[in-house]
């Protein structure tokens, strides 16, 4: 079966496929007739589709986040590939394909991720921290196993938020290790509860965002966070002017580091100023990753990345 | 007495001030000689003055924020006005004299502008509403009494702050009534809560701030007064996820428009556009007014003012 | 007869609308076919539609601003609606409908509104400003009674223009009581004149602007309403160097507030401030009003308003 | 006679200078006594004073823009030159010194230059756009003989701002001849007209700015350019709506290019894009010219250059 | 033969043009028809074309920048022309056509322009800067006779660097005469070195840029020409200390003037300052220059021009 | 001996000190008096003194960077600490104290640094690359061993840039083996050349920077670096369009990441992302590191960090 990233022009193939979207449009022709505007994805990557010929049947058996085994040509259209799709079918049992094979998913099992991220929470040694941060775990906990970290930025994809916030957890060890002056108690639970408020702020299904909340929108996963500890310290019976109240609160609400990025307050202890540089170079790196991924090797670039200036990224060694 | 508005170069002068600023410093002489650095207040206006001979007995007399009789010179330093104080000394019993007939002062008796605010807070209809604004008013109330609304910027004086809000009741009133789609219960309830926190953002003696609080520095009156609204919730059993929770932490995140003013998110309530247009055009007046009240009426241009684009306000009619 | 804003995707409607724009192209087919590229409106808002048998004669019928009787099916494209129109005639006298019914307008009649304008202008009391004012709305007295404040903006419609000033006055007077310190002579002439060259900055016809005139593109109204100052003065003998004229170019010219948004000076007189922040509430609501006048009552968020940060608002109570 | 420019640390001289600055100051001492804290100048350049035994006559006979005598040492304070003065008098007739030659000037005769403007002026073909030069020229022709360009960036010296002219439109004319589109009219009357208002938007004295005028304040001399030639059209008899009222408005308007840096419009006509590039290389070469001239010989950097994105200018050869 | 600037809509016409870009496509129909997506060029402008009726043979007869005969009808399409090709056939030699005659190019030879350029760098006096500039100017001779000097923001045709350089020399000579302060030998090395990479930055062929090339995307043509000049002075047993090699480098590096321009330093002697206004002063009128040549004679605007803070120029005289 | 980060108000101490800064001034006595102004440091810190009484053989005896045994009192001058010194000498033999005990060295000896960054220059795989980073270090192998890495922004004491590049070199091999698709051999040169020139860029002794170099302002240490490895590419006979030499050209030019902070191209390759966050996040922990190690214990707060928005760092666990 022929992965997406794989496809070139005029490639004729079969294959089972999610489609993740579908829209029914109609073409300029007298009278116009339905077509099907679609993107087919699998864990390699997405592509755009059209079907032409649509039955008043296919309309009722087709809809967006379903299985489906197509048969397609590879075509160019205004330099971007596109495939015509000229057969499609729903899979059926027999198919034997499971949806969680068709999605982009971080490279790390979800159960994993979150027994390492509660480890780690497990492991702050100041009780009242702890307490907050289990709070707040606790109001999302379903949803870390594969909520993504972003709709299209950086970890975009199944379980990416409990990816990042994983693998930022790694760095934070190293870089306390590095600077004894940093509490590693703020440092581990800046991470947890930064992005903790995401799977609130965005309405996301098998690790795909298909919009922001009217939360998301009205009050942000900032400022979200900073609300949840208030909620966490009351139902935790810690005071509301506890220093770890405030010092939380300045971790999540400064760690976008300028306001014209989203926080009301710039980074003001060490752990703060710590928190933007790990997050920052995490999703970075990862939206370095992501594009690699899926660029074909064969292309020297990938595409332009929108978080890195709008650059594209150049493989060394594919000249 | 003379007021400090109306002291010219070269005036001789006895009256009763406020010492709102007092440094212990050292002339260059050899030894060198204690001198006070001082600054002298009054409802009127403020102005800088040195006293040179400065016994070992006056350093344990005199502190800030002390009430004094001065005798003085007015001299040019730089372009700007100082005085030279020639005599000294506390204020007694038999001077009559009383601290609050000192400082800047809203123009309205503060038990008044309290009433008017709490009368406003009463008739917002929708009893959640008025509850948490009730529970938030109720956290500073006694500050509410004198606290100025900023540090420098506007309505710094005694009771700024429940006149800034008090004028801006009144606008909202107007604008509810021209424009009927704005739902009243959300702009009261969002004047009243928008600055709500800046009594526990700084610490302010007399309607002088001398700082910014720990809280006010990591947090910021704009997520504060988010956090309280959530606290307000709770104590008020009213649900968290109830839309007035949403709609009034909305408006108070989104009132400075925009992030590099300080919002996390941008108004996008009607009433959120309205509270930021209400509290901008409030402020901005209240600026040039307290500008104005501080200049001489002799001269035709204020002082720069920092938050008009640091422009100077001519009066028309002076040429 | 459908309201346009009430029309739903598979709707079969029959009515009368206002050809706003009309455009004649070609279909892909061999040999291609023209077809009517159209937006049609009516009073609550503007769809677009397409026509697609277009013969001869109708391209010698049909022309943009002309009212038609349309029939038509509403299809979802591209998530927008859009009309395919299946019949369409000129409207006729039998029909008994006129242009005017069709086009957005001012909630208050334009006659009325030029009316209040002109009385707040008669009510000035310096009578060098009254004239200059007077010789200003003058050279634009017709165009008040239907041009619109702005192309799309806000108040893009019939008589906005006059609506946008007759709102302004209301909230003048009502802050010249709140603030004695300003001058209601300069308040009112300066909310007349700060857009009095709107109407030959741009070229409109029933509230809807086409383009911007050449004096419009190389001058600009900000400079215009300078100049137009200076003409009236010297036609009413008023010396170029009374304080009036200064007073009044100040108020045009920065009402802008900022050099990034067209003002070559910033505000400098109480009255400045004042107009700059009352044409900035005004026009902001407005902007909003606009929006939510325009969406469909079912529908929580507006359209994304350019000129509020790109945000949609959303409608509480709707959720 | 030692010129400014060449004292050293250590110096002792006697010579002839202008008094540019004078303000009688105060020691700290108690006593406090006065002394003058002064601003010496010359043609080459200016330098701080202080005459620290100042008596009372003294008070009464030396003003700021007189010609002294002066004997002194030379300091070195704060990094900066400074002359410690130990003998000052009044110039008597018997010394024999002008004040012409101690003050900074355009190095080619003020007489000439107005000649070499209004020759140019007279080449003008088009009627209408002579007269309106011509008319505005008139305003400030006698200032024309000794204004300067600006305060401080570029041109700050006697007939600074005729030699400005002079200067641009030697280059307009070698532009004009290597690019034939451009209209040599509109780019004479253009350089002309681009700054005429300066000489009523600042108070200036022997080429020395003290302030920016009122209407230079309120309406900055952009504008004021502007509305003077909506006045020389109506003088001349030129119909407001001629195409060269809105050729000549559009020059003065658009030359600083950006809204952030004082033009309400952008340039959109061949000339105007010339005209505003012609201005910014004559004023930036002149700001290092400028600043050679006043630098000794030895030094290696000039200072810091505001207008040149506050870099040095460091001199190749001198390493 | 038909200039492409001079096309209107409706006329049918037969001419000899270039491919300038052609991609296949395919239209919407069932089966789906391939069809060519066309730019036709001529040394007057460009327009798009479709040909519909594309065979086999055709596609592999046809390739961009091949000369073709092509018959035509224009049509309008969005507002904007757009050519049906009804017939299209290759050049053969009897059409006794070169390619040289179907591009845009500098109005000057480039033989006389490059031979220009020489003799300006042989007039450099210093030995190791005419050196150095010889060293660089032969890495990229041949492609001088040809490149562009820009993808598309001013001078994109034929030979446009060398006719850019040829112009700024030019003007560098007669402000050289103005201003003697200047030394001639770096402005003469600056204006050719400043661009001398771009032939390395840019893939370009008979004037036309298809891409950047990868050193110009990850080193830039500033940077280049910096590390050009070490590699010359290496070269040329010039040692890397000598100031003629910082004076060079300083140029070229800082000649856009700003950080966010591309120039890691800002202009620090008085040639690069002049260099910046220089390339300035020729790019931006170049830009109007190659607008108003584009533009037919009866439009009063040209399109908009990005480099011109996205403004049209508006001809004066043709209203 | 009083470490100078322990002194307060009132203290009388004596100690050892290096004379950082000294200058010569006078006082406004008649006659003017001459007095040191004077900068004192040792490891632990920096504070400024005055010594009143100044002799003939004191001005030529005393000399920055030299060791002092000093006698003071320290006093509180503008809210700032300042000592007046009552006795001053030189260091002699006997004192047996040592230049290098006086000032801020990084906590790890240079030699072991030098080790650690030759360790891993020596582990690069690619023989190119590592001829290219051995031959730039060579350039400045003596001055890594003592070099701080700037002027007062970060790692701004003895071996500060060593350090720093060690640092980062462990934080590199973490992130190189979280995130496989990276280079090794690019990330550890990267780290190595990013910051080579500035050795050369500015000048310093004893790990204390006195002012920017010719070549340090004229190009920078980035275009430096840019043009250095050039430079080692001919001598090692590395052909210039090796794809070593454009990754590591493209690795330092890109490094600031944006154009406004320096970087004339931004990052482009996975590694260059990878090195621009691994430097932020050296760089602005260091930061914080240093203002909490000059911080005295007792303050909750270190000063503000200009690198860091202008913020101070508040010490969570002080209140």
């Amino acid at each position: 079966m022929t992965e997406i990233k794989q496809l070139s022009p005029q490639d004729e193939f079969t294959g089972f496929y999610l489609l993740k979207e579908l829209d029914v449009r109609q073409t300029n022709a007298t009278p116009p007739k339905d077509y099907f505007d679609i993107v087919l994805s699998d864990s390699s990557g997405q592509i755009s589709a059209k079907y032409w010929d649509v039955s008043t049947a296919d309309k009722e058996t087709f809809f967006p986040m379903m299985l489906v085994k197509v048969r397609g040509i590879v075509q160019l259209y205004r330099e971007r590939l596109q495939v015509k799709v000229t057969r499609i079918r729903k899979v059926t049992d027999e198919d034997n394909v499971s949806i969680t094979d068709f999605i982009r998913s971080a490279p790390i099992r979800p159960v994993d991720l979150v027994h390492a991220i509660k480890q780690s929470m497990n492991s702050i040694q100041d009780e009242q921290i702890r307490q907050i941060v289990a709070y707040c775990v606790g109001k999302v906990e379903e949803k870390l196993m594969h909520y993504p970290a972003a709709k299209t930025h950086h970890h975009a994809y199944f379980a990416g938020l409990a990816y990042h916030m994983a693998r930022m957890l790694e760095l934070g060890d190293f870089i306390c290790k590095q600077r004894p002056f940093l509490k590693p108690d703020y440092i581990k639970a800046g991470i947890i509860l930064h992005d903790i408020a995401k799977p609130e702020e965005m309405v996301a299904q098998l690790g795909i965002v298909s919009e922001y909340s009217l939360q998301g929108k009205l009050i942000g996963h900032i400022a979200m966070a900073s609300n949840w500890i208030t909620e966490a310290a009351i139902h935790s019976g810690i005071p509301l002017d506890a220093e770890c109240v405030l010092g939380l609160q300045h971790l999540v609400l400064s760690h976008h580091n300028l306001g014209e990025w989203g926080s009301p307050v710039q980074p003001q202890t060490a752990e703060a100023v710590a928190l933007h540089h790990i997050d920052a170079l995490d999703a970075k790196l990862q939206m370095v990753e992501d594009a690699l991924d899926t660029t074909p090797e064969t292309e020297p670039w990938t595409p332009m990345i929108r978080g890195l200036e709008n650059k594209a990224i150049y493989k060394l060694g594919t000249n």
